[in-house]
């Protein structure tokens, strides 16, 4: 049985997870749970790939700004642009979520969805990570691909439900998640049909239309899913209500929290974090039954490059 | 072959459904879709079931203003909610959607989604039919039951994309069309997350969310399921962004519209009518390649009471 999660130690994080897979898939057990109603949430940045020093789709934002900063010398001026240009990261985290938000509209306003797919898609096929020089999408947790091979063997759906943008996950969640578009959640700015030329586009406006984070997260699953989960996995205070809704459901719930504790294999942080904060969740894990996950200890590997064998 | 739509004559609405899903599964063509890519959505009212003397969900609406007015007294003169206690429809239908929205969010205001869902439940399982005394889950068009089983068997995904309340239609979905809830679109209203003496919940907002209709349709398809379907069925002009968006898809596409011609075994409408109007579908079909379905010629039988055997 222990095959089926050989990225993890046999700890309790990993025993959990058998357990209550166990538990609802099997027929015999009063907690048995049909495979339709066997949904598993999963946030992304922190959870399923890394975000330090930054959320990747920031960083992805402040190369847009860079290059198209000379034909808005204004920029040099106007927060949150010149923090950028500066790289004054103090200064734009202190403009938070709604910071980021002007940022993405001011890049890509008046952009049709596959303009912007082309331009984030080419931007994850070449862009390397600041300190670690890999391709961002090479820094992705195995443990968690293993995870949700696992989940879908068992007749679970896999969703991933991110405060990041929707259509930036989507890029990519098919090919290195195994995760179909209609299976991501995330954050969207209003987009609008047009016919240009007699070509029907979908064209991004200005405005945010939802942010997935925090309680949007419960919102967002009711609106995409219909169903609540039974299964949840996060890393930062944003998931905190996504886990509350999840584990408030009546029989079997597993939430789980993973923490960024390895600072020699990823990166170690949590209640001082600028990305993915972590500082309610773990004061109020243990009360809300939340599980905790150390990526030091639980997990054999961290990144699929570390090697093709395990023990 | 024809076993597979027994429930549909021999004529080209047939032949062009089972030609379309020759094409594009066969491995040999050149016009095959993977799996994953197969994607097919549905209208609901007119689509997949009845929608006269008024969208269903609207007869709900009614009815929900008639059980609360003796809580309302000032609607026996406030617009429109008169116009539904007088039955004068003429007057409502003037108030178009706009007028059904106020409906709604008067009538499920601060309503949690669990209430609101056992409400309709309740409803759908009571009300009937004003002229063919049926429950509603009964007027089902059966020929479009087994074209839909058609296309999961041949590994397509089966969507409904509808301008009627999302959290309305999912409470059915499942259990008359096989359609999941998170494989419903619909329109919605804000819903926020809160928490209510240490329970979670999410309550329903006076305040449209999204509109799922025209322009909206391929909207909320790129939000839900972001990929283009290469299947579209409809019957209105509600539907014919849906169709517009489906089509100009490279390669092979299918839309399709119903014709409510059938006063015999259900309604004979089209451009007159105050629900699912058909007006410029009618006069735009041929131009963009849509292919018309005749209820009255193109299918055996409409709904599945009218009998278990076929021929």
């Amino acid at each position: 049985m222990s095959e089926d999660l050989s990225l993890w130690h046999d700890r309790p994080a990993k025993n959990a997870i058998l357990d209550f897979v166990k538990r609802v898939c099997s027929r015999q057990s009063t907690q048995f749970v049909p495979p339709s109603q066997r949904i598993a949430v999963f946030d992304n940045d922190g959870t399923l790939w890394s975000e330090q020093p930054f959320y990747f789709q920031g960083l992805f934002l402040f190369d847009r700004v860079r290059a198209l900063a000379p034909d808005h010398p204004e920029w040099k001026k106007t927060q949150p642009f010149q923090a950028v240009l500066e790289k004054d990261w103090p200064t734009l985290a202190g403009f938070g979520n709604k910071g980021l938000l002007e940022l993405a509209v001011a890049t890509h306003d008046g952009m049709t969805s596959s303009e912007f797919e082309q331009l984030a898609g080419d931007w994850l096929a070449t862009a390397r990570h600041p300190t670690l020089d890999r391709l961002f999408t090479d820094l992705i947790f195995d443990p968690m691909l293993q995870l949700m091979r696992y989940l879908r063997k068992n007749e679970f759906k896999t969703f991933i439900v991110s405060g990041g943008g929707i259509e930036f996950v989507r890029i990519f969640s098919e090919q290195i998640y195994g995760i179909l578009p209609e299976q991501v959640i995330g954050s969207s700015i209003v987009t609008r049909f047009e016919v240009n030329d007699g070509k029907p586009v979908l064209v991004r406006s200005p405005q945010l239309n939802f942010l997935d984070d925090n309680e949007g997260k419960p919102v967002g699953i009711q609106q995409h899913i219909g169903r609540r989960p039974i299964v949840a996995f996060g890393n930062s205070d944003g998931d905190l209500q996504m886990m509350e809704w999840t584990k408030a459901g009546d029989d079997a719930r597993l939430g789980m929290i993973i923490h960024h504790d390895d600072a020699e294999r990823e990166f170690a942080y949590d209640r001082m974090s600028a990305a993915g904060r972590a500082d309610r969740v773990l004061d109020e894990a243990s009360d809300r039954g939340l599980k905790l996950i150390s990526m030091k200890n639980d997990w054999r590997r961290v990144y699929p490059f570390e090697g093709s064998c395990v023990n």
